[in-house]
């Protein structure tokens, strides 16, 4: 076995190699923090490669479907921008651009030959973050100890996505273990904020959020256990999805503390807009996974669900803004967030009262007991191969270290196994009272709050504590990420300290300055009930359209929403809100 | 803390009060082997009584809404009908005719003023396995270590079934812990078979099969985590479903091994008809209980799956049958039940091919090993309260034990969660693929196989090894148990030894005498795909009318299926039969 370095110093060259080397440019100083504007300034596309980037996957897919765009110029199109954006913030693992447009050379030939699409998802370019194994691939999740290890197969959302006409064309990079909320392994390094170089991009499907926010892709997949789909997609201003455990095949990917059946790791899609977030699913589920992975719940994509059939069919929806969970303050521009969200939805007719949280600092205790409960173990057993450093913080300076093994009984972990499920009922039961309060008849139809307390924060800031985010996967809600506003020092002067509840809540006040985060996107989340992703995808086009209805003539500053409105997404969606008479 | 038999004795003299005591009759003599016609000629019931407790669930509920018979009647005659056959199998733990017969009477009350019913279920008395809390009432599982502990509140499932207007009047016995496939405790003793009193009726559910087969009740809940509804179910001669996880709300019930997150057990009817297992869960689906239970999976009930929408439309379905699961060769009687099976389906039209198991022995090496991950010590921390005995065995003799602690980690019982998902897969795949032998163009639509190698068997000699039921709770395929016959010893006669798989095969074998099992009824299990109950219930429907058909004029036995026909279930089931065309 040669040594751990050896093996990576192998994988790099491997990796420089599969990087088509007439797109290698010269990127900017390591001081030029914001690089968004970079891939459509140097050159490198041309002006309807400009245009295909910056179209979300709704008009794509019609471009494509109706042969005004060739899948192999699309796919040309967005390998190029994701060549150039990881040369800027180092978000690929495996790269694989002749292997995609093979793929979409033959989709056009089917759709010259036959005039028809061969899936929902004709010609779409996808990138997929680095667990989801692809036949004669390496998969290493940023374990150096699986360098070499080639898969024998796709895995099944591989497989799925393929047929449904989708282009994967390149990998994204993740924190070793996937179980950090920023992005940063032995192997490939630290992936950084294409919006400011000096922030994280969030993790661990941090690859993804960075490449999908330069538009080097227009929809990745990543996934989330605690948060490591929204984080890093409100991190970067997208659109993003987690879905409740079941509805999208996992089985085949690669991932670490496999076997822990409780707070089970989901995928799902990162994009530039609802649109795209839709599509995603529809398109999944409608082939039918459970007949390929056990764990996906044999459950239709549901038309009346999505056309909000348990919400009075969306005319009088009442949401839930909870402002601060009592564990975190969160920073003043994300406060603003939830005011502009708040304001935006009123104005369109809807109610919006208060969430109250209950036993939050509970559930985060529960999901971190249950992660941990054999996590040392598992991390220890892999990483012995080669022994590779295991990974400490995210900090610039983590130099690695050795944890001694540990972990909890079998019947410790029933216990808190057990506890957890008394919590979901509670939370459950606290969720159906909120019908007293609402006047709609009905419970709360969805909340808002935040992904995190703040914006992207710089390096090893924001630690393990994803107590925004990991709540809802310890009770199994799905929850979109949406973007707001971003980061604006005027508006978001620091606050005077509050009364703090912890350390951690003075540490994260202490952190923010304004001018660090300067145009920081700004996401807020919206969470719904378990296995009504339908239901969730409709309610955040309407807050959506709800937020672009008062932005247009707003003071509110909002690059990446503009960003956003470059595409034809936002006029589409407004037509479609407009069909369905939600305005009031 | 009085020693552990004290509070038995109070405990059985409770009991004994809650009986209402002109409704004690002399049983027969402990010889009397077969007592299930003992309850229609004892003289404690009318001829309308009988009438009404020989009657299916389906019927019975057309009566209670017509008004035909109330309410109070209904729940009277079964009353006393249970009653009677608890004095003769022990088969009763809590007994509350009086609130029944109150609940019965406002139900009564509402139907007169309003002409409508409350719900599905209206009037229809229901038996409940002793682990369905009821406000005021203890639920033991057969822990003396739990009596005197009264609950505070309704388990979901009880609060739905009363809101459909379900009558519950009694809880039913089980044994210690409820993982075991026959029925004893330290509290409430033993329950047996009314077939013959030698035999057991199974467990968990014993006390309700046993129940349910004297017709003490129309229908009765089971739970199932490894063949706990259906091992009993089939002992009996009934009709029962253990349906996928997550799909009746489990919430709020009693069990052991809580927290234990991997192989869910599930609750499901025991019944005397396979429309009954259909009115049951129809009702309980259409409450919508994800909204009260977070286990529950949001899927509604799918009428286009319950037509076989995913089966062709019913009209041409292909069956595979598992002959032997290659742990351990069915008896005699069994294997004839499977022949009359295949022979009234090629019949009726179908397609029946053999059924090829895959990793049987290690599915069920797996959910032992996740079942005892931490069993020993939850058994201890429970039992250790009052020091009563631990239950060793379901011999005759047992003596109790006390166990060493012991127990896996959580890192190991990872290990297995994770191979079984592995295995899980290879499953799914492997009934995939049978679509290239079908010839329908579709997969083996259901696989028809034995509930146990043989029929029930006296105290003691089934173990634990369920190896025909818990394969299909480690994979999470729902299961009916219809009656096909009844052992036969002119029919059944005893086999030469064949080649066994090991020592218990062998032990199975040689309990075989045909005289011992005399009349003990003969089930089959009907298996179907994951979270797909309409289907299984509705091709449960299908084989059960093409039985009826074959047996009108055949030679075959059975007692069991014949007391079913003495309601009116099945000439409907017949009619529907025709209705749907399924006939060749």
């Amino acid at each position: 076995m040669p040594h751990w370095t050896a093996l990576v110093a192998g994988k790099k060259q491997r990796q420089l190699k599969s990087i088509p080397q007439h797109w290698l440019v010269t990127p900017p100083p390591v001081s030029t923090l914001d690089v968004t504007s970079f891939p459509e300034t140097c050159g490198l596309l041309n002006a309807r490669e400009i245009e295909i980037t910056n179209t979300s996957v709704d008009v794509l897919l019609e471009r494509l479907a109706s042969a005004e765009w060739t899948a192999v110029e699309v796919t040309t199109a967005f390998s190029k921008r994701a060549i150039v954006g990881h040369q800027l913030v180092n978000c690929l693992t495996e790269i694989f651009v002749d292997r995609a447009l093979a793929r979409a050379a033959e989709l056009d030939d089917y759709l010259k030959k036959t005039g028809k699409v061969v899936g929902p998802l004709h010609g779409l370019p996808i990138s997929l973050k680095d667990q989801l194994s692809i036949k004669g691939l390496e998969t290493t999740i940023g374990y150096v100890s699986w360098i070499g290890q080639y898969a024998d197969k796709n895995a099944v959302l591989v497989d799925v996505l393929i047929e449904c006409g989708a282009v994967p064309f390149v990998r994204t990079n993740v924190p070793q273990t996937v179980m950090w909320p920023e992005t940063f392994n032995n192997i490939f390094g630290r992936t950084t904020n294409p919006y400011n170089r000096s922030l994280t991009p969030g993790g661990s499907s941090g690859g993804e959020s960075a490449l999908v926010s330069i538009r080097g892709s227009p929809l990745g997949v990543g996934s989330d256990i605690g948060g490591s789909i929204r984080v890093p997609a409100a991190f970067c201003g997208l659109y993003s999805l987690r879905p409740s455990y079941g509805r999208v095949p996992y089985c085949g990917a690669r991932n670490s503390l496999e076997g822990q059946d409780s707070i089970l790791s989901v995928f799902g899609p990162i994009t530039t807009s609802v649109g795209g977030v839709k599509v995603f699913m529809k398109a999944v589920i409608d082939t039918k996974p459970w007949l390929r992975d056990p764990l996906v719940v044999r459950k239709k994509w549901d038309g009346d669900e999505y056309n909000l059939s348990d919400h009075g069919s969306g005319k009088d929806l009442c949401f839930a803004i909870m402002w601060d969970d009592g564990l975190v303050v969160p920073h003043p521009p994300i406060r603003r967030s939830l005011e502009i969200t708040k304001a935006a939805l009123q104005k369109a007719g809807h109610k919006v009262v208060d969430w109250k949280p209950i036993k939050h600092r509970l559930l985060l205790q529960i999901a971190t007991d249950i992660f941990t409960a054999a996590s040392v173990e598992d991390v220890m057993i892999t990483t012995s191969v080669t022994g590779e450093p295991i990974i400490a913080t995210m900090e610039l300076d983590d130099a690695g270290f050795r944890p001694q093994n540990s972990g909890i009984t079998a019947y410790q972990l029933w216990q808190v196994q057990k506890l957890r499920q008394n919590i979901r009922k509670e939370y459950l039961d606290h969720w159906e009272a909120t019908a007293s309060e609402t006047g709609t008849g009905r419970p709360v139809d969805a909340i808002i709050c935040p992904v995190a307390a703040s914006a992207a924060p710089p390096m090893g800031k924001i630690g393990h504590y994803t107590n925004y985010t990991t709540v809802w996967n310890a009770l199994d809600y799905p929850a979109t990420t949406f973007p707001v506003t971003t980061v604006n020092p005027t508006l978001d002067g620091k606050e005077p300290p509050h009364d703090f509840y912890d350390d951690f809540d003075k540490d994260i006040y202490e952190m923010y300055d304004p001018e660090k985060f300067r145009n920081a996107p700004v996401c807020l989340q919206l969470v719904g009930r378990t296995l009504e992703e339908e239901a969730v995808i409709k309610m955040t086009e309407i807050v959506d359209a709800a937020l672009a209805a008062c932005q247009i003539n707003s003071r509110y500053s909002c690059r990446c929403r503009k960003q956003s409105y470059k595409s034809t997404t936002w006029p589409w969606q407004y037509k479609e809100f407009e069909i369905h008479n939600f305005t009031s």
